[in-house]
Formats: C-alpha cells, sequence, structure tokens
C-alpha cells in the first residue's frame, strides 16, 4: 500500500520521537517494549490519512494519531493479561516479560497518555475528541467484556457476535477515522459518515481475519492456522456453521468446541464441516455486505476530492489474503 | 465533621442515583459492588467542599466529585491486584470476589467513566480539568510504581518515600481542592494555593497513617495493629528510624523488615527500638510541619471568606487518633 508511505513514516518517526523517557523506567520499559513490537499501526495512519484528506494539517494529527496508537497498545497489554497470551506479534508479552503487576500498571499510564496526547488541541476541539476518545474506550472494555462472556456461553447469536466485534474492531477505526476530521475542521455531517464508513470496514476487516483463520494463507498471515478452533473461538465461522449445520454436524461443532485438545483431527473435523456448509461463502457475502456500507458512506462525504485513496484502502484491507 | 454533613449527604444522594445500570452486568457489577464499600470519602468532599467555598454552583461540582471517587476506586481495584490484598474496608477485594480478570477490566472502564463525568463542564473547564486530572493520574501510576519498587530495594531514603506519598496521596488530595476551585472561577493564584494546600494536607494525612500503624488506637483505627510492620512496609517510621539507629539497632531493624513471618516478636523488637528512638516524636514533627506549610497556603487564598471550615478539616484530619 505505497499510497500509505507518507503517512506510515510520518508516524513512525513521531514515535520514535516520543519514546518515554520518563521515570521511573520500571514503569515506562514495558510501554516502550510493547511500542516497539511493530503491528499494521493502521489505527493512527488512519487518523493522519483523514486529517490530510479533509484538508487538514497533518502536523495538529501527529501526537492524537499517537494517542489512538498508545490507547490500543493498552487495551493489548491487559487483553493479553486476560487472554493470558505468551506472545505478541512473535514475541513475548508484556506480562510474560515483566510480570502482572506491570502489566497493569504500565497499561493505565499508557490509557492516561494517551488522553495527554490530546492535550495539544484548542479547547473546543479537545473537548469533541476526548468525549468520542472515552465513548470508544468504554465500547471497548465492554467488546471485550462480551468477549470473555463468550467464552463460557453456550451459544452465540449472530447479532451478539456482531455487536461484540463492532465494539472491539469497529468503533476505534471509526473513531480514529473521525478524530482525523475533526481535527481537519470537516463538516459534522461527513465526520459522521467517515465514522460509519470506518465502523464497516473495522467490521469487514475483523471477518475477514476470522475467515483467514481458516480459509488463509497461513505462512502469510503469520498466525497458527485454525488457531480459533483451538482455542474454542466462537467466531463468525462458527456461528454461521451452526446456523445452517443439521442435527449431526451441529453435534460434532459442539463437541469439539468444547474440548480443549491439541489434537489435530479437531481441526481436521471442523474444517470439513465448515467445507460441507460453504461457510466461507456465507461470511465473504457478509464481508462484500460491509464493505458495500462502507463504500455507500464514502459516497456521501462532501469534503473529501481524492476519494479513490480511501477506496483503495478499503479494497486492499479487505482483499487480502493474508 | 459535622460541617462536612451538607456536602457527604449530596455526594452520597449523587453516588446512588448514578450506579450504573449499562450492560455488560459483568463489567459494571464489580464496579457497583466497589463503590459501595464505603470509605471516607474524603476526595470527592473536598470538591464539593472547595467549590462552594469558592462561592461556585456546587451542583456544577457533583459529577466531577463522582469523577474524582470513580479515579479513586480504579486506583484501589487495580493496587488491590498488585498488593494481593485480600479484603478493603473489611470486605472481599474485587479480585477476590469476581476474578483478576475482571478486576483489570472494570478498573479500566470505571477509569474512563471517570473522564467521562467531566463531560458536562463548558470547553475551557473542561480541558483545564482533565489535563489536571490526567496529570494526577500519572503521578499515581508513578508513585505506585516507585511503592512497588521499595518492597525490593533495600534502602529507602527519606527523600524518595516522601516523593512517593506526594505521588500516592498528595497528587489527588492536592487536584480534588483545584478542581473545585477551577469550577467555582476562582483566580489562577488561588487556585494555585488551594493546591498546594491540599498537597501538604495529603502528606500529612499519609504520615498520620503511617504513624497510627504503631501508634494508634488500634480498636479504632480499623485495621491491624502494626500491619506495615508485619508487611515489612518501609514507612516514615522505619526510615526515620534507620536514619537515627545505632550499628546494632540497624541491624536488628534490617533483620526484622527481611523476615516474612507472624511471629509476634517481630513488632515487639521493631517497636522497642522505635521507642528507644522516639521515633514517633520524629514524624510528629514531620507532620507538624507539613500542616504549617498547609495553613500557609490557606492564608494566601483571597477568595475564600470562611476558612475556618478548612482549617477545622485540616486539624480534624490531622488530629485523629485513628
Amino acid at each position: 500500500m505505497k499510497y500509505l508511505n507518507q503517512y506510515v513514516e510520518t508516524f513512525q518517526e513521531a514515535l520514535k520521537q516520543n519514546e518515554f523517557k520518563d521515570e521511573p523506567k520500571e514503569l515506562y520499559e514495558p510501554i516502550n517494549y510493547i511500542l516497539t513490537l511493530g503491528g499494521k499501526r493502521l489505527r493512527p495512519i488512519i487518523t493522519l490519512m483523514a486529517t490530510d484528506l479533509f484538508g487538514g494539517d497533518m502536523s495538529q494529527a501527529i501526537k492524537p494519531s499517537l494517542a489512538i496508537e498508545y490507547f490500543h497498545n493498552f487495551t493489548l497489554m491487559h487483553d493479553d493479561i486476560m487472554d493470558k497470551a505468551p506472545l505478541r506479534r512473535g514475541k513475548t508479552t508484556v506480562h510474560e516479560k515483566y510480570n502482572v503487576d506491570r502489566a497493569i500498571l504500565s497499561g493505565d499510564a499508557l490509557l492516561i497518555k494517551a488522553y495527554q496526547y490530546f492535550e495539544d488541541l484548542p479547547d473546543n476541539k479537545f473537548k469533541e475528541i476526548v468525549t468520542l476518545f472515552s465513548k470508544t474506550g468504554q465500547d471497548l472494555c465492554e467488546g471485550q467484556q462480551y468477549d470473555m462472556n463468550f467464552e463460557t456461553q453456550l451459544e452465540v447469536t449472530e447479532e451478539e457476535y456482531m455487536k461484540m466485534i463492532y465494539y472491539k474492531t469497529g468503533v476505534l477505526t471509526a473513531a480514529s477515522f473521525k478524530i482525523g476530521a475533526i481535527i481537519a475542521d470537516a463538516s459534522p455531517e461527513d465526520a459522521n459518515h467517515i465514522f460509519d464508513f470506518g465502523k464497516h470496514l473495522g467490521i469487514a476487516f475483523q471477518l475477514k481475519d476470522d475467515l483467514l483463520d481458516v480459509y488463509g494463507d497461513s505462512s502469510k498471515v503469520g498466525k497458527m492456522h485454525a488457531g480459533d478452533i483451538f482455542e474454542n473461538k466462537k467466531t463468525i465461522l462458527f456461528i454461521k456453521a451452526l446456523e445452517k449445520a443439521n442435527e449431526e454436524q451441529a453435534t460434532e461443532l459442539r463437541y469439539w468446541y468444547k474440548l480443549n485438545t491439541e489434537n489435530i483431527d479437531k481441526v481436521y473435523s471442523v474444517e470439513n464441516i465448515f467445507k460441507q456448509l460453504r461457510v466461507d461463502h456465507m461470511v465473504e457475502r457478509e464481508i462484500l455486505e460491509h464493505t458495500k456500507l462502507a463504500k455507500q458512506y464514502l459516497e456521501k462525504i462532501e469534503g473529501i476530492e481524492n476519494k479513490k485513496v480511501l477506496k483503495d484502502f478499503c479494497d486492499d484491507l479487505i482483499g487480502r489474503s493474508f
């Protein structure tokens, strides 16, 4: 995605410039560590891009874009504790490298730092953006709780699942766009349209992520093939399959999703049912639906001339095979 | 403290009115639980009192005072995990009653809720107060990290200790006063003076807390006598004692503070050294010093007529025997 290069470079440079040198180092070391683990940096890049495309001054969006990346990493630090995840992006997670206490406290500090990175904005924009940011944070906490509930919940409806991924992925993507729009003085209508564009793009992105767990090129995905199945994650694949399954298939699916096993037969059996039911087609249709909705909102935006960038961005995120 | 009654009642009523009814209940239940455990509610009361004494509209300070109590309880939820504390105010702590994951996530949600409770303020006050609030949060995280460092740090200087209690107790007390002042449109000078008043009052309060651990009326303190000694906490008593101790006393003190034992001889021996060295006198002197400083800042305030309330408040907090 070459057209993103200028935003990526601006962001990476800012991230480096803003490495935390505060004391006590025990608090800031885990923060600097997680921030150097990499990742796609999609959210802060979205903010920079939105500011730029709406004709705003990108330099004003730099610290807010850092705020968004800090916020995202705060959630990763705490979620990894809850998920007991040993690895993040192939590297040791914060609570494993240091300890749980430090991952909690450094996460807290990082969330507060995120709020501080909006302080250069004028009063009115500060309030509008911080209000949106807090609402986003609240939604994310609620989404994470729903996700945790699903682990022990016997049946998860598609509606419940869609709400959860909207909270966990859609909202922050949407807010990242809208924050850029506000910084660039976009009209309130346009700011809402790009929010909705981001919302559906975020949902489509997450559904694609679910799909790639089984149907992706695992050598490129960078994650273990069918990791979600091993972890009994009730993703959209499982939910769609259960909707369409006959009694025998449903019994088998439920059987496997109750077992904690590394047995490869589990993946074979579950994937076999997925294939019989053509789950991938159903999910592809859902992804297409949200991509279409995203593009409809994009059409409505009046303050952006160069919409091609956003269309390409959308297609690249959704079209990816890993 | 009868003169506080109106603030206490206003706050308690607001707390009840604002019980969280949001979904998912798994996220908000631990929040409602910790908020009903009671406590002195000093910080929110301070905000209401400051707004009132500076002649402001107390109704505008209600949600900010809730924000401060939420923030305080967020820190308690997370600190209790780190301290592995089974009890808080005589009741089961959140991570013990629910689990660590929920205590982390509900704490995060409560911090974000705190930020949201400033949103009724006009743009300029919102920014000024949220900026102060974030700085306070940052200081508290740093203070908590220093406190954790002290557990394994062999020697803690008085300077390091004073900085830690300023971060952990002084700053939030100070900010609670200043937020009330800002809401009431106090002059910037007065807002800073009441901040400094609160800072020294908070420090004196914490030193008094340290003192009461050994020298308090444990039937009234509501905590186990000499709990800090059992937990090897390097409080001001220990630090002052070590400063003045001869070689033999120092060796004995260090010996006991390395042991994890329930042996009552530990308390006898340590308290005996404290008494030989008249540690209580030294700490009393320090408390007096900070009380004096607090009152000097109180004198400088121009926008409050009825300073007696604040003097009484100061004397009552510092004069308490439990």
